[in-house]
């Protein structure tokens, strides 16, 4: 595989945010986020990767380091190794983003 | 910096594909490309590294390795190391894209 289709990925749950791989190799992976208004990922960390959040569709509130800000479509937040982040839907509609970290720490 | 709009960094010319940086870190680059129709990002490798697009607006023609497909918005399209890959905007439309490689080559 080297194409896909993010949209053909999205998936939603009223129980969770959901995270759907697009690809992964030994130094990445790609994800897409699906969040119901609501839902977040809460603040983590990670050590020696960096990670970021591209808003593809909606809005929602991200943290990343002691800033939180709210973004949308088009906007990108990213967090340095061992940089708190995390993002919360706090709108009305779904937020949908596309996500990468690297090195990708399931290899 | 931890956050930025990537629609504020779109910026065309009729000279050649334009690349805007959004953010660079140890692990991964990730940029803005944006190509006129007629534009390329001719195919060529990387040594170790892993690269994505990710289709933003407009439709292009994608080459990965032995594989050339027509994406649009919201498909991804990726490499492995040492694998072939390059775009050509042959629609009628502008093209954007999202592109994240890991991993960084300038550090």
């Amino acid at each position: 595989m080297a194409f896909t289709d993010s949209n053909r990925h999205r998936h939603f749950s009223p129980e969770k945010m959901q995270k759907l791989n697009l690809f992964e190799t030994d130094q990445m992976f790609c994800d897409i986020y699906c969040l119901r208004p609501g839902q977040a990922q809460h603040v983590h960390t990670h050590a020696g990767a960096t990670k970021f959040y591209y808003v593809i569709e909606g809005e929602g509130r991200f943290t990343v380091g002691d800033r939180r800000v709210r973004l949308g479509a088009g906007a990108v937040a990213w967090s340095e190794p061992d940089e708190p982040h995390g993002v919360a839907n706090d709108s009305d509609g779904d937020l949908v983003l596309l996500v990468a970290m690297a090195p990708n720490p399931n290899r």
